[in-house]
């Protein structure tokens, strides 16, 4: 059974403003509380649910908990109902602090920017395939779903625990700094210069708007617009499709 | 008002074996819609909130519904809650008659192939991706998620009426037939030949399996194992954006 301050602290910790305020944010199921317990965000508090505690999967969670320290606590069967974000409560949940703000960004390297990229999935898949090509830095623009929401933490399948996510009201700033440190900014959009035939260049970024409204026009002012040439009817690709193609494609030359 | 025998089946065909029994299924919303009344399928209902009906985009979809004999249907207010599919229902759907078997697939073109992709999202995503790049042939097998649920039929974007989706059970032997027609089969994979590598064939099928297992021991034996480098600690690709990345890699080249 968990006590009532705690059952009422992860219920609320799955409203933003609850988030914001504590600073932490949930992360649900083992490859989730796993990645977090390995990586070097703080991780307050592991739950599983006590009736599956002898599950090797839980016992792993719960062995890698104690390692770092990491308190553990038992959810009883009257606990799960509330606590759970999904349809089935995965078994094990963790408490995370989210990271301090960090200003630094790879120097030579390949960063995202996200511009009102609303929809949680399409984010949390976003991180995950930045973390597959090794880009460590994503910028996160107005209008842009909180990162720390459950469905994307869920979604980034533990990816967001190896990037860096910057969030910023002003996008535009940071871009126009990133160009005088000599980085390249590509805008994705549904017309410019096909991906295949820019030129790469390590330092790059590349800017994702929302599915709706594309990226907002002070942003695509600071870049060259680059496309994905289609070949049938479709008239838009997905966000995060978009995002891996771009990333694949400066990978496979450079 | 719908009268309450249109409205049980509407009802009836949010679940699967009602939709098997009326060789029906639903689109919701406008985009939907609309792509639906321009493809060769058989639309047999256009239904729109009555209360909306005069907002222009479904002004136009009730004259593209008039101009193809498409019977058209008001719901009333008390309707809405019984035969929406989401939380907020987007104003129209349409009953679609599922189109019949066709076992024609292009003869130098670009297939894929689905083995066990459960997850509605992704079979909508692979199905709009294959679309923006041209590839009509979609073969389903075993374990894949009925193409006709709703969530599928959404997260296509309409893209579902401009493919041909091959449901089958016996992928192995379909994959075989291909082979002797002379396709390449490319199994995706988490180790294989890099796909930037590969040699690219007009007559191409791409295999991908589920998120967990992958494909099935018997696909794979049919063709060879191609993989996407990651250049990050990620574990995997969500198998949308593999695909979308193999289809794109192919697209570049031929």
């Amino acid at each position: 059974m968990l006590e009532p301050s705690v059952k009422k602290h992860i219920v609320e910790l799955q409203q933003k403003k609850h988030r914001a305020a504590a600073k932490e944010f949930l992360v649900e199921g083992v490859k989730g509380v796993e990645e977090a317990l390995k990586s070097s965000y703080d991780v307050l508090a592991v739950v599983v649910e006590g009736s599956r505690r002898d599950e090797p999967d839980f016992v792993r969670c719960l062995s890698l908990a104690t390692s770092r320290d990491v308190g553990t606590l038992f959810a009883g069967r009257g606990d799960i109902d509330s606590i759970k974000t999904t349809e089935t409560f995965p078994g094990v949940l963790a408490i995370v602090a989210m990271p301090e703000d960090d200003d630094t960004v790879a120097e030579n390297g390949l960063i995202l920017a996200l511009d009102g990229v609303s929809d949680p999935g399409n984010m949390g898949t976003i991180i995950r395939v930045a973390d597959w090509f090794g880009c460590k830095d994503i910028f996160l623009g107005p209008g842009c779903v909180e990162p720390w929401n459950e469905k994307v933490v869920r979604s980034t399948m533990g990816s967001i625990f190896r990037t860096r996510l910057h969030e910023t009201q002003r996008l535009a700033d940071e871009l126009m700094y990133l160009k005088q440190q000599g980085f390249a900014v590509y805008i994705a959009d549904i017309s410019g210069t096909p991906i295949s035939a820019v030129p790469k260049k390590e330092k790059t970024v590349y800017v994702f708007g929302s599915e709706s409204h594309g990226v907002s026009a002070e942003v695509r002012a600071l870049g060259e617009c680059v496309t994905i040439a289609g070949h049938g009817e479709a008239e838009s690709l997905n966000v995060a499709i978009a995002a891996g193609i771009c990333l694949f494609n400066h990978k496979i030359v450079l």
